[in-house]
């Protein structure tokens, strides 16, 4: 999500005027949080794929796509260490799809959706009337706080370290679309150590680590040199600039102070690496530190939906 | 929803084998229920508009199409009697489309939603990458138990009165857009009787009856003299047939044993009228009864997304 896209949802976001102690997170994070009766809560996301733009029917199988369509929702409960409970797919079929295809997609989407106990509960069909539109597919997930609150963006600190789970860059190549979404790496990091602040990567280190910078008001400093660089990325003609804005890695950024770091990174037994790319700091904004040792401004150069 | 969309709902269903203790209501009905912590339940439901399909923006508002793919949901909600706490939206936009349309959209959703204190929460926003396809919105809404379980579809009995909401037929000269979900009707119907199945009349009674009997394994016999014909459908070629099959009506259709319609009759004192239209029978089929007495069977003449 870059500028148009930070500038509505902010709109949005101002515009609702939630009672925090009903809901204790709004518009502008990975997932909303509502608080119900008897010390209850629930969280809610809500992601939209439309043909042409984050898949094509020419280069994946439906399957393939109903997968991602899980996936990405699955991503936001992880970006926000919570545990997914269960999801509702509404779609906008193309002419001509019927029965068949349907039950393929709910084969995708449920191939992913078992895989974190995160069953299909309900849903809507529908169908355009001309036959230029394509396939949009319309995912809400529900999740409950695992045993700690939910990681939010907004909580960096100044001597945070910053760090990714996983290598990124080029998921365009297929990864995209078959990508594990990190439920469980996000659980067993958040019993390890305290996360102070979280995302999923969908637009790119360069918008991402930005929500957090800025819904944190903290700055940021990234050594180029130790970006986890993802052997899809290094096929494309600028493999860092491909691992900093590709976007749809669904890997983790996060930040932790030094000492949960240590911890953290001492104890971890799972395959995903874990990689420390940084620090936060006091300024408004997010160096790139080069292996030379020169410093440059990180702008956002992920997909704005909004950008004309 | 009439037979083909009836057929893949129910594979979804048996695919889906929930354990009735965490999840007590999964696909088939209005909303979908999960349990919760410490006796603590939540329900969602979910509903896609398409730009062609469910509203054309040559002949409604921005606002109207935002407040009509909220209120829909707030009818499912309505429908189970249950109270909306909070709603995500997903929107596919047209190219051209930008900050100016999402705020109109969003003043259309708003508007419903604070009505019945159902805030906009969180949301995501796509665009096509190609001219052609139109607008998609999806919204997803929670809920939460009134002070009794939520209705159900499949809880007609034998001898139970067949009733409904408002006034049917027509809604497709503009009523559509404009509709009130009649989530405070639902909640007042139940705190005076006890109401055994319902449902809100998204495709025609003559589909949306067929689910409640389909599901509490009952018939059904409707007199026709009795149905409340609205006068929008007075202005259509056949009044009767426009108020049985013309569905986006989004009144109640609702069951309950003629003792509690007697309670329910005798106390009402909302504006919408409440009109008994028949009675559940044991016979799996449903009856027309003519004004002359004769009997023919109501065949689900509603819309159906998946009909070739």
């Amino acid at each position: 999500m870059a500028s148009k896209e930070v500038e509505i949802t902010s709109w949005f976001a101002a515009q609702s005027n939630l009672v925090k102690t009903d809901y204790p997170i709004g518009i502008g994070d990975d997932m909303a949080q509502i608080q119900l009766a008897n010390g209850t809560s629930v969280l809610i996301t809500t992601d939209m794929l439309l043909e042409g733009t984050h898949f094509e029917l020419s280069k994946a199988t439906i399957e393939q796509v109903g997968y991602k369509a899980m996936a990405v929702n699955l991503s936001d409960c992880a970006a926000m260490a919570t545990l997914p409970i269960g999801a509702v797919a509404s779609v906008g079929l193309p002419k001509g799809w019927g029965v068949e295809e349907l039950k393929r997609l709910h084969e995708g989407m449920t191939s992913v959706g078992n895989r974190f106990e995160c069953p299909l509960i309900g849903g809507d069909i529908t169908k355009w009337s001309h036959t230029a539109p394509g396939l949009s597919i319309s995912i809400s997930m529900l999740s409950r706080p695992a045993s700690c609150a939910p990681v939010r963006r907004s909580g960096a600190r100044v001597g945070d370290y910053i760090c990714v789970t996983g290598r990124l860059g080029g998921s365009i190549l297929g990864r995209h679309l078959s990508f594990v979404p990190r439920v469980a790496e996000a659980i067993a990091m958040r019993q390890i150590a305290k996360i102070n602040a979280m995302i999923d990567i969908s637009d790119g280190i360069s918008s991402d680590l930005g929500h957090i910078c800025r819904l944190s008001r903290v700055g940021a400093r990234v050594e180029e040199a130790a970006i986890p660089i993802s052997d899809d990325a290094r096929r494309q003609p600028d493999a860092l600039a491909a691992a900093l804005n590709d976007g749809e890695d669904f890997e983790l950024l996060f930040t932790l102070a030094p000492a949960e770091w240590k911890k953290l990174s001492g104890r971890w037994q799972m395959e995903t690496p874990l990689t420390r790319i940084g620090e936060i700091t006091p300024a408004g904004r997010i160096e790139l530190v080069a292996a030379d040792g020169k410093t440059k401004e990180m702008r956002a150069e992920g997909y704005d939906h909004l950008a004309t």
